[in-house]
C-alpha cells in the first residue's frame, strides 16, 4: 500500500461529520443574521488572476500567495534565460493564475467590474475560503474561510452601528455572552501618533502597539525604539495609552481633551460619539463595547473607526473584526468607493465554542433514528416506515444489511443515533415499534404515530 | 485604470446576489435532504499532494489537474539539466500540491487515513467546488461545484433504493415534476458485449453507445466500428439496443431472456428486479424510473447499478447520476471496500429551474423591508424601528443616508424590495408608519403591528 501517497498538505485540515455540523451551524447562524440585515450573498472564483492579486498586499504577501502553474507544456515560451533569471523572473512566464489570498481584493475587483449594473450602497457578503502559504502553527491554517460583510459607497456610520448590533446578534444566537467589542479610530491614532511628536507615523506606531494584547508595555516600547521612535515619544505615549474604557468613561473624556488641539483626532472622537449616542441607552450593546486606544489593527488601507471582537474568559482571541476604509477599488484605479467591513473567523468561533463546551447543542445529529433490519423480506414495510419518518422531518436511516442486531446496535451507538426501531415479525402483526431510547436505555412498544412523537421532542 | 488586470481567469465566474440567491436555495435543498435521509458533512482542503490525485483519472485527467507551484523560491533544487527535461520532468520538482479534481478521490483518501475511526457502512456528503483545466464551453466550467452523496463500506442494494428515493424528495422540493431517472447494470453491459461477440469489451462499447444522447445511430455505428468492433458485433447490438423503457416491460422481460445464456448479465438483471420490487407499487418513483440499455456512464470504476436523471421536455440534460463501486480505495492500496454513491450538477439545477421559470420563487429577497431616512435626528427611532422587523424574522435594512427618498425608493426598486417603510415627524407623532407596498403600488398607514403582519405575508 502506497502509504507515502497518503496525506493532506501541511496547514490544511479534512472536516468530519462531528466537525462540520458545528461549523454548518456557525455558518448557517451567520448566514442568517447577515441576510435578516439585509446583506446579499457573492461568490467569486478561487482563482483569480495574477495580476488582479499582485501588489495589494505588500511585499511578504506576495510571497504568500499560492501560484498556478500554467496547464499544458509550460515551458513552451520560456528560454534557458529566462530560466536563469531565476524564481521571481520566471514566475509571470509560468503562471497567470493564484489562489484568493482574501476576500476583499476580489470583492473591489468585483465592484469595478459590475459598478454600471450594482445598486449602491452595495452591501454584500462573502463566506468562503481563502490561502495563504504562510508557515503553519496552532491556530494559523493555510486554508481557511473567511464570511465578510462590506457597504460599498457610502460614509454614513449608521453602517457601523448595524455592524455592531449584528455582531451581537449572532454572537447571542450562538450562545456566547462574554465579549468585549473594543472600537477605536484611526484618526484618533494619527492624532495621537502627532501629539506625541511623530506626525504622519501613526500606521508604524500601530504596528507596535497592536502588539499590547500579546507583550507587554516594555517589549513594546523597545519595539517603538527600533522603529525609530525617540525616547520622548514612547515616554509620552506612555502616559496617554489607557486600555478597554467604557465610552461614557472619565479616561475617554480626559483623552478626548488632551488631542483637542488635533484636528484630526477630533474628527474621530466626533465620530465615535455619534456611533455611541445612536445606541439606544437599553441596548444589550452597552454591556459589550469600550473604546480602547491600544486597538489598531495591522491592515493599512483603514481610515476611520476600527474595531474587533475579543471573547472574555477564554484563551480564543479575537473573533470578529473590521473598519472603515475610504478607498476600496483605488488599487485598481477606480477613486471615491468607500466603504466599511468586518469578518468573522470560523475557525476561532469554532474554538471558542468548543472551550465554551458548546458544541454539542450546535451539533444536528446525522440520523436522529435508525431503523434496523433483520428480515430482508420485510424491506418493502422498513422503506415505507422509513418514509413517515422522513416526511415528519425526522431525519433516519435504515440499516442496509440483515447483520446481528448487536452489530446495528453498536454502529447506531458509534454515530450517537439517539432512537433505534425494532420492528421484528411480532411488532408487524401487533401493528406497533418496539422503540429504545440508546441515551436512556429504556425502551417501549409504540403505534408508528406516537413513535414518531417520541422521536420529534 | 489598469484595465488589462481587471478581469477574472477563462471559464470562472463571479456568482452575484441574484444567482447567489437561488444557488443558495438548491444547495439549502439538497442539504437537508441529504441530512434526512442520514447523510453526514465531509469537507476536504482544496488542495491535495500532486501524488494523491496523479494517475486517478487517467492520461488526459492528469493533464487536466491544476497544479500549484511550490512556494518561495520554487527553483531552489531545480538544475539546468532538470529544466531542459521538460515540462513533464520538472513538474514534480516545482510543484507538489494540486487543486481537486472530483471529490471521489478526496473521499478514498479520506476513508483510507480514517478508517480505524470511522463507522461504517459509512454515509457522507459533499458539496465542494472542484477544478478543470478543461477547454471552457457552454455549460462546461474551470471551477465548478459537485455535491456527492456515498454510503460506503457495504454491498446493500438497499442504498440504491435510498438513493432514488433522495433524488425525487430534492427535485419534488424544487418543483421539478417532469424527469426520468433512467437506470442500467455494468453487468447488463458486459453481458451484451460477450452476447454480440466482444467479451471483455464492454468499457470500449459503452462509450460508444454513451452518445446516443447526442448523435444518431449511424454515427455511433461508425464510431463502434472506428474503434474495432467489427460489423456483426455493430449489426447484432443494433438490434438489441432499445431506449428507455419501464422495468416491467415486455422489452425488458425480452432482452432479460435473450441474455440468459450469459452469467454475468443475469447478475445484472437480478439485482435491478431486485430494487424494482423493494419499491412500495404505490411509489411516486414510478412515473420516472426507466430501464436504459443505452445508459453506460463514463467512468471506469463503476461495476453494478448504474443510473442519471434526466429532465424531460427543456434542453437541460442530465442532472444528477452515479452508480455502485466494488472498489473505492483499491487505488491507495487498500482493498475490498464496496460502495455506492452519487452526485448533483449545481449548475445543470440551476439551468434547469431558470428554463423552467422556478428561479424566481427559491429566491430570497436580500431585504423584505427598506425603512427610509429622511431625518437624522430620527435615527435611534429608525433603528428601533429595525430591530423590531428583525426580531419579528422579516430582514430589512434602514437606507444608510438622508438621501432624496426618490433616490431612496429607486434603491428599493432596483433590489427589488417589496416593502418601503416611510416614518416622518406626522406618522411619529401619531405613532403609525406609511408602509408601500412596491408592486401593489399601494400605501396605508399602520400601527408597528400591523405593518409587522403585513410584511410576513
Amino acid at each position: 500500500m502506497g502509504k507515502e501517497q497518503i496525506g493532506i498538505p501541511r496547514g490544511t485540515r479534512d472536516f468530519g461529520p462531528a466537525e462540520m455540523k458545528v461549523r454548518n451551524a456557525i455558518f448557517a447562524t451567520i448566514r442568517s443574521q447577515f441576510e435578516l440585515f439585509g446583506f446579499s450573498p457573492l461568490e467569486t472564483p478561487a482563482m483569480e488572476n495574477l495580476s488582479v492579486l499582485t501588489g495589494k498586499y505588500g511585499e511578504e504577501g506576495d510571497q504568500l500567495i499560492y501560484k498556478i502553474l500554467n496547464s499544458g507544456d509550460f515551458l513552451n515560451k520560456v528560454s534557458a534565460t529566462d530560466f536563469e533569471a531565476g524564481s521571481k523572473k520566471l514566475l509571470p512566464k509560468i503562471s497567470e493564475k493564484a489562489l484568493r489570498y482574501d476576500l476583499t481584493v476580489p470583492l473591489a475587483r468585483y465592484v469595478v467590474m459590475n459598478r454600471h449594473q450594482l445598486t449602491f450602497p452595495f452591501r454584500r457578503y462573502q463566506m468562503q475560503p481563502v490561502w495563504r502559504a504562510d508557515r503553519p502553527s496552532f491556530g494559523r491554517y493555510r486554508e481557511f474561510y473567511q464570511c465578510d460583510a462590506d457597504v460599498v459607497g457610502t460614509r454614513s456610520l449608521l453602517c457601523e452601528v448595524e455592524i455592531i448590533q449584528l455582531i451581537c446578534a449572532v454572537l447571542s444566537r450562538l450562545g456566547v455572552e462574554q465579549y468585549l467589542i473594543k472600537i477605536n479610530h484611526r484618526k484618533i491614532l494619527a492624532g495621537l501618533a502627532a501629539f506625541c511628536g511623530a506626525p504622519g507615523k501613526e500606521a508604524d506606531m500601530s504596528v507596535s502597539i497592536d502588539k499590547l494584547d500579546k507583550i507587554e508595555w516594555p517589549e513594546v516600547a523597545k519595539d517603538l525604539a527600533n522603529r525609530g521612535f525617540p525616547d520622548d515619544f514612547v515616554t509620552k505615549l506612555q502616559g496617554l495609552l489607557k486600555g478597554a474604557t467604557l465610552p461614557d468613561s472619565d479616561d475617554f473624556k480626559t483623552l478626548h481633551k488632551q488631542l483637542s488641539a488635533n484636528e484630526e483626532a477630533q474628527k474621530g472622537f466626533e465620530e465615535l460619539i455619534q456611533i455611541f449616542n445612536w445606541f439606544p441607552s437599553q441596548s444589550p450593546v452597552w454591556r459589550h463595547l469600550r473604546f480602547d486606544l491600544t486597538l489598531a489593527r495591522g491592515l493599512s488601507y483603514y481610515t476611520g473607526p476600527i474595531f474587533e471582537v475579543v471573547p472574555q474568559g477564554v484563551k480564543v482571541g479575537s473573533i470578529s473584526g473590521g473598519g472603515r476604509y475610504d478607498e476600496l477599488t483605488a488599487v485598481f484605479g477606480l477613486e471615491g468607493i468607500p466603504g466599511v467591513g468586518f469578518s468573522f473567523g470560523i475557525d476561532r468561533i469554532y474554538d471558542l465554542l468548543y472551550e465554551l463546551g458548546k458544541t454539542d447543542q450546535h451539533a444536528i445529529s446525522s440520523s436522529r433514528v435508525l431503523i434496523t433490519q433483520f428480515d430482508e423480506n420485510a424491506i418493502p414495510y422498513y422503506l415505507e416506515l422509513r418514509q413517515h419518518f422522513i416526511q415528519n422531518n425526522i431525519s433516519c436511516e435504515l440499516y442496509p444489511e440483515a447483520a446481528k442486531l448487536k452489530k446495528q446496535f453498536a454502529y447506531a451507538d458509534a454515530k450517537q443515533i439517539p432512537f433505534v426501531v425494532v420492528a421484528g415479525e411480532d411488532e408487524r402483526r401487533e401493528n406497533v415499534l418496539t422503540l429504545k431510547n440508546l441515551a436512556m436505555g429504556t425502551q417501549q412498544k409504540l403505534s408508528l404515530a406516537e413513535a414518531i412523537s417520541a422521536c420529534q421532542i
